[in-house]
């Protein structure tokens, strides 16, 4: 090695020792009679002193030559600082230099290598080599890099065995669209990139692997919505021989074990929720349980409760859902604050045409933006209903149910964030059971498989297939947190019969499933044992864990919102050779 | 779980006790009055036991109708076995049944499930499922998984941080041939699967992160010879502020900790050999080093003797290089086992023109096919020079010195098996050093980076670049065991000067370097630390770990020589809808 020491491990103890550093400058802090510099690697600073008439002449000559961000090695004797720095691993320490070398000099860098920067994000991509320099981004990948570290430990340590599985798979139409790669050599043909390892995990339960996972990058060729990649990475589970109960508690194990190493948090017992009461309760197959204001119904679609008809108020009355949260200690909000609530809920985004309130005041009266419908005791059959208390404001939506309720789920959501209920280091698990199997194209006029084709019915559900199969339920299940999906799966068929009726019922004709799904089903055919599974989005996991918003914080070499990556410039046109050799053309329109 | 045991777990201890197994049918005993069925899963057989008169006759009835291969779910009580079997784990118990349900049935498999089967390998490829339940296969890929994790312990015990780095990335011409992937989201540009994260992992050490690694999928579109697949794996490293010897150093522990943990074998220390000595002594630049058998040379190219001349021999005298091996021990070869030997190297891929041979034999006389042309003195010099004892073998070989080298490699490697020297099971490593920069692309007329352009020459030698760059030596480095590179590396070129230097010399102009290479020579202005590192070819490190021949058998699901996965049979065609959306066609000659 260059150096004897990282500049992020000597301490008082090294107090007399000879040592050799490199690293990044910091800093430079020239005061005439002496001089610090501030040395920088990964593992910390270190600071490095030179003093007027003490340190040669020729390496204080050196040193008043260095820019930020110049690469040096230096050598020179730990003395303890006079003035120490305690808020710095290395702060009662210093070194007196004795020798000093460029080895790599330094342009100023486009932006400030500091844990607060100047740049914008456009420059830090540019230059992500840089911005990777930064304390905040390189823990964020220090992170990434325990998480998996444990995700291993603990998939290795419950006999899962890690198998790769191809990167260079067969194009298929059913879900997201593929990348795909010409074959040079099969000319006219391509593979494709996977969007995940499904249909290979479950040929390893045929094959007997019993336990597989993969820590594994995927694919989707989507229009990349504000924190999408195309490429990402999911840590990727399989079990044969399980009920869903086994799956449910092996990787509420994993999610516990992650916390527990990696936050030193003792993570509660992960609670579980249907589908149906996500969305009755919350509006949400994913919601933030940080925190409660729960829906309450005043006209109901699960309940039965009506407590707004027949007032001539016909916002209510032509609604086939009425539909509110209380939003606890808010009865005190002004007229303007109430406003940008509304406003909130009338973006095109959320869509909602308006918003009713009622202020439960703390002296126990009632008063709402529908006085003119709602007596007082009508009003007052409301709060009870909320169970709100005096200094509640209740916050109420209409209209279609399903979109009334997409709807309040948002304003719940900015009301979470509002009211400071929605703490990225608080951490809230949840199982959200049960989902509908399928769920119907309107574009397409047909039923979708809710998860994917290989996605079990709930045997006792079969029979509604033929009647009514929008009520049809799968043994699927998301783990949710704070409010995002952070991974799914399913128990699978395993049947030949039942996978090419789910096929068909898809809209499969058996030579389609043949030549897509052919060797799945011929492999139901020899033995394939009841399994089932989970894959997490670990970059999404990762920001969860960092209290991020945005994934692309826990990728090292992310692409932006065009799928480029303007740091080495991809993607880029081809030679008219490589074209040639790959017997395809360009074809823009 | 379906189960209470494994297979593979029950022992004297268990017996009484009652269990539930699942798993697959091995194989069926039918003896009238007692049935036993061998049922097996990942982890071992146990065998059933069913009585007549004692068993309840439906449960006969149901292992009756079992074929190979059914999947069935057993219940019984743990029995201690009258005849044990010591080879199995479990040879101690039976399990008498009291329940047995079939959970899938399988028809025939089209090859038997057995260590050794009667499926041939495209069979068995196409059914790559029922292969993996094989054990031999299955036990690969274990060893696979093992191999991955021991590497992950000990790079992350040495502060390693695992990144990873983008599939989806640019196509560069230098190198093998890209996969590349069109980009739907920009009409008309590509992107390229990487050959390997090189640029990426000299990034990261721009941006500081110091020791990285990955253990990587790659990509090549190479025409695949017997034992290349277009996606391999790769553990993919780089340090800062390192000198090749570091490098040397931290790789053979991890090579060391590997067979250590992996294999319970104690590798001696890794010797250290020149690329020029390497050449000079075996003709390779991975000899196999289990065994000696070293070149000796008669007219030499490297050394100055000359023992062949004057004597009116053409061959020799007309040869630049005349020089062989001594088979210990063979100088009892038969003329037919002689004649062998010659075929072997006439082979048109080997190519040489004829082989020479000098029997010492054990009275101490000496026997040639040149007798006409040498004496017996003549002979006895050459004895000397290969210092032979009675009984030896010479086998000698002329011609052009770099032809004859490599010829004679391929005999001496071919002596080797023949005398049982290479035993897959024995292990000896070996690293070669100062491999040559460059090498001369004779269609190209024009020099090639033998390792790749990031690669540093050696300082003592950058003169040579401008009056002899065949003799610029490199700082790379490949580790080779038994014979096979497993890895290689060099210390790279960390000063924008040099590299574009090294660019200009490989012929890019200086647009083409911008345009391919421009982000990481920009990076190398920022401060860039010396650095180097290695990648291992990890399925072939896993194939010799296995003692194995083929990388294919440790590979879940390989591509065949064609590039095809002929059990998912991809690549195949796409969709005319999906060519345009992805403003691509097919252009076929």
């Amino acid at each position: 090695m260059l150096r004897t020491h990282t500049c992020g491990e000597i301490r008082i103890e090294h107090v007399n020792t000879q040592v050799i550093l490199c690293g990044w400058v910091q800093r430079i802090r020239d005061k005439g009679g002496l001089i610090w510099i501030d040395l920088r690697d990964r593992y910390g600073l270190t600071q490095l002193l030179l003093e007027e008439g003490q340190t040669d002449p020729a390496i204080i000559e050196t040193a008043r030559s260095l820019g930020r961000e110049f690469v040096v090695k230096a050598t020179g004797e730990v003395i303890e600082r006079k003035s120490k720095n305690p808020n710095l691993p290395t702060g009662d320490i210093e070194v007196r230099l004795q020798g000093l070398e460029v080895l790599n000099p330094a342009k100023l860098p486009p932006f400030l290598i500091e844990d607060e920067t100047d740049g914008g994000d456009d420059l830090r991509m540019k230059y992500r080599y840089l911005d990777l320099r930064r304390n905040p981004v390189r823990r964020n990948l220090e992170l990434r890099h325990k998480m998996a570290q444990q995700t291993r430990i603990y998939m290795d340590g419950q006999d899962f065995i890690e198998v790769e599985t191809p990167v260079l798979i067969k194009s298929t139409p059913e879900g997201a669209r593929d990348f795909v790669v010409p074959s040079r050599m099969n000319p006219g043909e391509f593979y494709a990139l996977p969007q995940s390892p499904q249909t290979f995990k479950q040929l390893l339960m045929v094959s007997g692997f019993d336990r597989y996972y993969q820590i594994v990058k995927c694919f989707r060729d989507e229009d990349l919505r504000a924190d999408r990649q195309p490429e990402f990475t999911q840590i990727d589970c399989e079990m044969s021989f399980i009920t869903q109960e086994d799956i449910l508690q092996m990787f509420e194990g994993l999610v516990r074990h992650l916390f527990k190493t990696v936050k030193g948090i003792d993570l509660a017992e992960v609670p579980r929720m249907t589908y149906a009461d996500a969305m009755r309760l919350y509006g949400s197959d994913k919601p933030d349980t940080r925190f409660g204001m729960e829906f309450v119904e005043l006209k109901g679609a699960f309940d039965t409760v009506d407590l707004t008809s027949g007032k001539n108020f016909v916002v209510f009355d032509s609604a086939e859902l009425v539909i509110g949260i209380n939003a606890k200690g808010c009865a005190e909000y002004t007229r303007k604050q109430i406003d940008e609530l509304t406003e909130y809920v009338k973006r095109p985004q959320i869509g909602a045409k308006g918003l009713i309130y009622v202020r439960y005041n703390t002296d126990g009266t009632v008063k709402s933006s529908v006085d003119k419908f709602y007596s007082e005791d009508d009003l007052k059959q409301w709060v009870v209903q909320f169970q709100a208390e005096p200094g509640d404001l209740l916050l109420i939506m209409a209209g279609d149910a399903a979109k009334a309720r997409k709807q309040l789920n948002e304003l719940r959501l900015e009301m979470g964030t509002r009211l400071g209920l929605r703490d990225p280091n608080q951490f809230s698990a949840l199982w959200v059971l049960d989902f509908p199997l399928l769920e119907w194209g309107e574009d397409e006029n047909r039923w979708f498989a809710m998860h994917h084709p290989f996605t079990s019915p709930k045997p006792e559900d079969i029979p509604l297939l033929e009647t009514n199969p929008g009520h049809v339920r799968a043994n699927a299940y998301d783990m949710v947190i704070n409010g995002t999906e952070v991974g799914g799966g399913s128990i699978r068929i395993f049947q030949r019969e039942l996978q090419s009726k789910m096929f068909d019922f898809l809209g499969f004709t058996p030579e389609e499933a043949k030549a897509q799904f052919g060797f799945l089903l011929d492999a139901f055919e020899y033995g394939a044992p009841p399994h089932g599974g989970i894959a997490f989005g670990f970059d999404r996991l990762c920001s969860i864990f960092g209290g991020a918003d945005s994934i692309r914080d826990f990728i090292a070499f992310p692409k932006n919102n065009s799928g480029r990556d303007v740091m080495i410039d991809s993607p880029a046109t081809i030679s008219p050779a490589q074209l040639d050799e790959l017997q395809i053309a360009v074809a823009k329109k």
